[in-house]
Formats: structure tokens, C-alpha cells, sequence
């Protein structure tokens, strides 16, 4: 629903949102500003310069996936500055800054980026649970993100696997071994049922500000309800000053938009075999969709246990965009192709380093192979340092393009999403879609985007590397 | 869901949560009798059987209104006795014994007759909240119900509004004053987002039973997931030894039987202004279909505000079945009629006594006005004192009827719900309905029955004490 809802669909609740009494609104960035050019017709830019317009006592805040920005790989540091400060310039306030792998380096330009630009800049733990992540591991982790400068923390949740103690315990630990002022945010996705109570023990133990979501958009793999925590904290020592009337009024503003979106509500209400399998969702409908397309679909039980043992060898990442994709990718391969037989580029990339560092050693006989079939040498440097100026031939190619109107800020759409942007500047004046929809429009223009995407759904692509050599792999249905 | 759910559709699952190690299965009594002769023409009794013997090694347990039976008026001693001997010996384990108004003389009867049986006899608290509801208040109930003779205490949350800081005070409290050995059962609804929590609270405080539902039928009016409660502890003093594999297959086996039942989910998944309104989600819904049919849609605020008014004038009872039905139509009616112009049967006979005693006094205007309306002396004494004996006439009527088997099971039936007993008697032998059928053969049922309700629905009848004189008053749409 977050990326197919449009702008006009939230303007009404913006005075109430505004006023309500929230530390922060997170409105921008992560797969929005995606969403906005590839499903919405809609100016990521614009939508920025319009909450800021419509929010104007409110800090906004954003994810930004560190040197990645919020596109799917690594930017050169120039880039990196140029994102940051537009969008500064453009009204946000509040730059959550994270790496899917907690690599500190990726974080760190974008962290000085934001606090060059006086912005405030918060430093993000991804917490996930392996052999090798501890307590003591994620307290460190904090301690290298505020010696980067991070003005507050977030620990940042996403498969909502944070369970009560570990909860209290990294809170607890970060207060007592930083000082008490440290601000920790806690942000956790609701998926598993259990959250909720992991938020009131981060409170327990001095969490700042926690993350929720108005209760007529709550749940799922979503947020806790924003109502629901006011009356957690009723009557303990912890308070939220929010005003409940706004809060009413911004509910029930969703309860009449949400079933315009009804053909993307998630199915998933609780689902808490991610704690044993540490497959988040999402991972395993892409691995599932894979498999099928392969005639495989049969041996999804194979790949949910070939996944940890992929992970372990990686070094154990977080699995989370764009490491779950990676890794649950090389486990169909290992399955349908015999273990590390063939192994996809990024694979070899992870492998070799060049996302950055895992908490863990890589195992190194998959190190070895993947250098043999990749034909590039591990790194132990910063990704990004090997990456040359890249700014002025993105200008060059951006402004090119029919319908770019000669911005940085088109620049760095075009940037983000080379693919996308030329379509997206084409048809910009078109103006937003989903304006004025029924649920019926909706659904039917789903129906009718998924049959498409159907239609022309050849052989399916891999980037692999075999023998040494790079190669475009297809594998087709039979 | 639950007062439509086929036998069938639970056997598969006895196995496993046969073995999964609950203290306890709640699987019959409350709604549930109610439903099997209304909805399903199944025999409630063949029930409890069955799950006795798919379920060898669990305690069933039921909720059972005290002197109400599973019935909705107060029945004489005798019958509550044969009633528990009844449920006793086709398996029942552990009767947890209830009263709307938490007047202790209405459980007193129920409760010594469970633990003349042998069973495990549990006094239960109907938490709400007022201004006269406090923990104190709550500690001092328990303590009675411990002078009855409970075996365990359940701290009743129907409504979902016990928060986390009540949810440890009262059970902290009750540990306390009556040591640490007092078994406590929390049962608390999920409706309003935040009882997991309460669960966690009050299990720190030393709660000894939470109740649970399986994930795939938790949530909304509903309870809080089992495997979210499971992980929730993980890591904390706290355990559960619960089998997970067996909870994943109860999760799966009811995730495939519940989109049969669609037709009779509940739109409501998160709801916080029953923390303010006091005014339970299916109480609201019956008051503004009552509003309705009488042409005064646009008039529900006023007696939203009305309510709480009525149940101060009451003395605070909590507002569960049949409390809540009762200030709710009389709310309706000052709104409609002016302040206790017309007055109905039930609502006198509150004011006057005759469903127990409430908390708080009673206003002395309205009861003054109960007197001279329905012509009627208050009463102190527990009201099942001024019941004569009823069960030889009740083996009269009820084998007279057509279908009667001649067991007391089926005296019983008859008492409990005199109106629906003879249609199923007669039907019996045609067996359960519900068995084989889809979800669209489910739907198409339900709106036949809420269509021919429609057809059949005359003008709406009200039992109204006016001038001193009992009368059907009769309400017609214009």
C-alpha cells in the first residue's frame, strides 16, 4: 500500500498529523520516491516540497539506505552530498541512515553529508538475530555510529524479530555504556505479533521515541497502532503527550482510503515462523516465485534450509533489501545446480566484499571459488572508494532525456533509476494516476498490470559467473 | 466465527493441541451451546463428548455465567447444580464461573456445586473500568472469591481495556495480599491493540495462565496469538514449553478452515474509543441499529453520552451480556423519550436488585422511579433466593416436546433456551449443518437468514414498565 498510495489520498490528514504531537513524520525516502516515478506518475521532489508545505511544525524524516542513497547499489561520494543536500533543500529534516550489511563505512559519508547540511543525522542499527550477533555486538555497533557523529540512534527492526528482552537489553546496554542522553529511536514492523511488547520494554529500559502507525493503517507486516501504545504507556511513569482527538480524526481519514488499496493488502496478519527460519516474508515469496518459474516449486523446503547455511558462509548479513534477495537467490542455485556450482555476480560480489563487511568471517572456500568465477580480487576497502567521479556523466545522460527538466534533483531521480526515470520524465506532465480511483479501478488496473507483466515474462535473466566468465544465464519454463 | 464453526472443523486439530501443553482448552460453554442448537444443529452435550475423548489428556475448561447457567435470566439452585453435575460428568474440567454485575452471591451456588463434583471451581473478576473500580477494589473482590472457595482466579478482560500497569497492579496485588500460591488466569480480548502487553505485565507480576488463540485465529475481537506470546518470553524468566511444531500445525490446520467462515468475520481489527466511550464495539452497533429502526440514525453522539450517565445511575456495572444490552436500550430510550420517561423491564428490575448488586449505589431517584413503574420492591437479598424450584416443571415441559431424548442433558437444553430447544429437538436427527461447505455456500446462508430476518422483522417490541404498568410497547419504522 506504500507504494501505490497517492499524494492526494494523505493531503486531508496533514493539519491533524501536523498538530497531533509526533517527534517526527517519516514521509519520504525508502521505496516511495521508487513507487512515485515507476507506479504514480508522481514527482518524489514535489511530494517532498508538498509535505513540507503541508507539515510545517513537523519534523519529516527519511531512510536512506547509506551510500546506496535509495537506489540498489553504491554511489560515489559526490552523489552521495548532492542527494543529501537536496534534499535538505527541499524540506526534510531527519536523515535515518542505515546499511543493509551495519557496515559503518556505508553510513559514514551520507552521516556527514546530513550533518554538514544542519540537518539532523541518526545512525541505524539493522538488528537481526544469528549466532553472531550479541547484546555486546549491536552496543559496539552504537558506539561506532555516534562516534561517526550520529546526533541519535535507531534500531531499526524490519522483520520485526526484536523480541522484549533483546529489546531491553540493547537500550539498556547503549544508556548505560553512552550516557543516558544517548536518543535511541526504536522502529519495529508489527509482523510477528510481538512487538508491541517490545516497545514497551525499549521504553523500560529509556528508549526516546518509538515508531507506530495510526491504527486504521496498522498491523500486519506494518506498524503497532499509534492509539494502542497511548494506552500501553496509561498510568505507568511513561507518557505521550499525543492529542487523541487528531488521532481520531487522522484514523478515521485512513479507514475511508484504505479500501481504495484493498488490492495491495498484504495477506499476513501474525506470522512468527520468521524467528525459526529467518526467512522474512517477502524472501520467501520471491524464492517460492523463483522455484515455480523453474518447475521446481516442489523443493522450497531444500531452499529454506539451504538459506542459513548461505548466510553462515556470507558472514551472517542482516537479510534485508538487498542482502535477502542475494542470498535467497544463491540458495535456489544451490539447490537446482549443485552448491556454489554456479553463483550469481552479486553473490560473488558479497563474497569478495564489495557490499562491505559482515559481522562474520566469510567461509573461505566459498571466498576462493567465488574469485575464481568472478575473476576479481577480494577488497577490504571501503566499497566506494574504488568508484570513479560519476556526477557529470550522469548529468550528461540525464539531461538528455525527453521530459528532463534540467534539475539536479532529475539528475539524481535519473540517477537512482536509470531504468525507470526516462519513462517517468516522458510522461511527467501526464500528471498523478491514481487520483480519483474506485477500489474496482485499482484492482483492475493490478489485474491488468500483472497479466501484462505475465505476457511478456520471457526466459528469466541471471547475471552469473561461471568458469571465470560473466555470463547472462536464462532459465527457461519446460 | 465462533457460534458458527462445524464440529468438523475443529477434530483434526485435537490431536496436536492435545499435546502441545496448555494448562487448559476453553472449547465449550459461553456462546457456544447457545450457537450449536441456533446455527448448527448440533447437540451441545455430543460435543462436550467428543472433545473428551479427542482430548484425553487436557483439561477443558468453560465459561459459565453463575446463576445464569448459559442462559440469559437467573435460574433456581437445583438446576444449577444438576447443570454443573451435568457438565461434569460428559468431561468438563475447569468452570470458570462468572457474573456481569461481579456480585460474588451469584457465583456462590455455581461454585460450590463445581467443587462438590471433584472439578477445579475458578472465581472470576469482570474487569472494567469507572470511577469507582479500582485495584484495591478488584484485590477485595478476589479475596471473596477465595472465601468461596475458588481454586484459581481469572481476571476477565471482555472487552479488552485491561492496560499493562492495572494488569500488573491488580494481579501484583492479589499475590500480595493473598500470597504467592493464588493461581491467576489472565484472560484478556485483543480488541483494542494493547493486551499483549497486559499479558506481559501482568505475567511479570506473577500470573500463573494467560489465554491465548492460535495465531491464524487470533487478533481483533479475538485474542492475542499464541506463537507471539511464545517468542514475547524468549529470553526472559519466563517459559511456556509449548511444542512449536505442533502449534505450526494447529496454526496451518485452522488458517485452511477459516476462510469457510468469512461470511462472519469481524470488521473491526483495531479499536482504542472504548477506552473513552466505555461503550463496547458490539454494543455501539446494537444501540445504532435500534436508533435506526426507530428513524433516529443522526441521534447515536447524544446517547453515546448518555450511556455512561445511565450506568453511573446504575451503580457502574460492567457493560458485558446482558448489563450491556440493558443500560444500552435504556440510553436509547431517554434519548428518544426523555430521561426515564419509559422505562424497560430489565432496566427496572436492575435499578431495583433483582440482577444482583453493582459496585457502586444506585441513583435513589431512578430507583424511586423503577419502583413506582414497574410496581416492584427493591431487593437486597441475592435475587435466585426468590426463585421457587422449577426442575419437575422443567422435565415436564421439555419431554412433552417432540425430539426430547429423556436425558437431563436435554432438560437442561430446554431450560437454557426454551424458545430454540424445541426446533432442535425436532431436527436433531438430521445431524449438523456446516459440515462440507464453502465459504460461498456459508455466505449465501447468512444472507438468506439476515434477508428472512428482514422479511419477518415486524415492528421491534420492548417489555416497558410506564405508569406503573407493565406493557409490550412496539416501535414501528416510519
Amino acid at each position: 500500500m506504500a507504494t501505490r498510495m497517492a499524494m492526494e489520498d494523505m493531503v486531508e490528514a496533514c493539519a491533524d498529523i501536523d498538530a497531533a504531537g509526533y517527534w517526527s513524520v517519516e514521509c519520504w525516502g525508502g521505496a516511495t520516491y521508487d513507487a512515485c516515478i515507476r507506479y504514480l506518475n508522481e514527482d518524489p521532489w514535489k511530494r517532498l516540497r508538498t509535505f513540507r508545505e503541508l507539515l510545517p511544525n513537523s519534523k519529516l524524516q527519511m531512510l536512506l539506505r547509506g551510500q546506496n542513497l535509495l537506489g540498489y547499489r553504491h554511489y560515489e561520494d559526490d552523489v552521495v552530498d548532492r542527494f543529501v543536500d537536496k534534499s535538505a533543500e527541499n524540506g526534510m529534516d531527519v536523515f535515518r541512515v542505515f546499511d543493509a550489511l551495519n557496515d559503518p563505512r556505508n553510513m559514514a559519508r551520507a552521516m556527514a553529508a546530513v550533518k554538514k547540511s544542519g540537518k539532523h543525522a541518526q545512525g541505524t542499527i539493522c538488528y537481526t538475530m544469528s549466532p553472531l550477533h550479541t547484546t555486546e555486538g549491536y552496543i559496539k555497533l552504537a558506539g561506532q555510529l555516534l562516534d561517526m557523529g550520529a546526533q541519535s540512534l535507531a534500531l531499526k527492526d524490519m522483520a520485526a524479530l526484536l523480541q522484549p528482552q533483546p529489546a531491553y537489553d540493547i537500550v539498556r546496554g547503549i544508556k548505560e555504556t553512552y550516557g543516558e542522553d544517548v536518543q535511541i529511536n526504536v522502529h519495529c514492523h508489527a509482523t510477528t505479533g510481538v512487538t508491541l511488547v517490545s516497545l514497551m520494554k525499549a521504553i523500560e529500559a529509556g528508549a526516546d521515541v518509538v515508531d507506530t502507525a495510526i491504527s486504521s493503517m496498522s498491523l500486519g507486516p506494518g506498524h503497532n497502532p499509534t492509539e494502542s501504545l497511548v494506552a500501553m504507556l496509561e498510568g505507568t511513569p511513561y507518557t505521550t503527550n499525543l492529542d487523541g482527538e487528531r488521532l481520531g480524526r487522522i484514523r478515521d481519514h485512513f479507514a475511508g482510503v484504505r479500501p481504495k488499496y484493498i488490492a495491495f493488502e498484504s495477506a499476513t496478519l501474525v506470522d512468527t515462523d520468521i524467528f525459526s527460519s529467518q526467512i522474512p516474508g517477502g524472501m520467501l515469496s520471491n524464492m517460492e516465485s523463483q522455484l515455480k518459474q523453474q518447475g521446481a516449486g516442489d523443493r522450497i523446503r531444500e531452499v529454506m534450509e539451504e538459506v542459513p547455511l548461505v548466510k553462515a558462509d556470507a558472514g551472517h548479513p542482516p537479510l534485508v533489501t538487498p542482502s535477502s534477495q542475494i542470498v535467497g537467490t544463491q540458495a535456489v542455485f544451490n539447490v537446482l545446480m549443485g552448491k556454489y556450482k554456479v553463483m550469481t555476480g552479486e553473490f560473488a560480489d558479497l563474497m569478495l566484499g564489495y557490499y562491505g563487511e559482515c559481522i562474520g568471517p566469510r567461509n573461505p572456500e566459498v571466498v576462493a571459488l567465488a574469485q575464481a568465477q568472478a575473476k576479481k580480487e577480494p577488497i577490504t576497502v571501503r566499497p566506494a572508494d574504488l568508484l570513479p567521479p560519476e556526477w557529470d556523466s550522469l548529468v550528461t545522460d540525464a539531461t538528455a532525456l525527453e521530459g528532463n527538466d534540467g534539475t539536479d534533483e532529475d539528475v539524481l531521480t535519473y540517477a537512482m533509476f536509470p531504468g525507470v526515470a526516462p519513462g517517468f520524465f516522458k510522461a511527467r506532465a501526464d500528471g498523478p494516476k491514481n487520483v480519483g480511483k474506485t477500489a474496482a479501478q485499482m484492482q483492475a488496473d493490478q489485474d491488468a498490470a500483472s497479466s501484462a507483466a505475465k505476457a511478456v515474462r520471457g526466459p528469466i535473466k541471471y547475471n552469473v559467473t561461471m568458469g571465470g566468465r560473466e555470463n547472462i544465464v536464462t532459465v527457461e519454463m519446460v
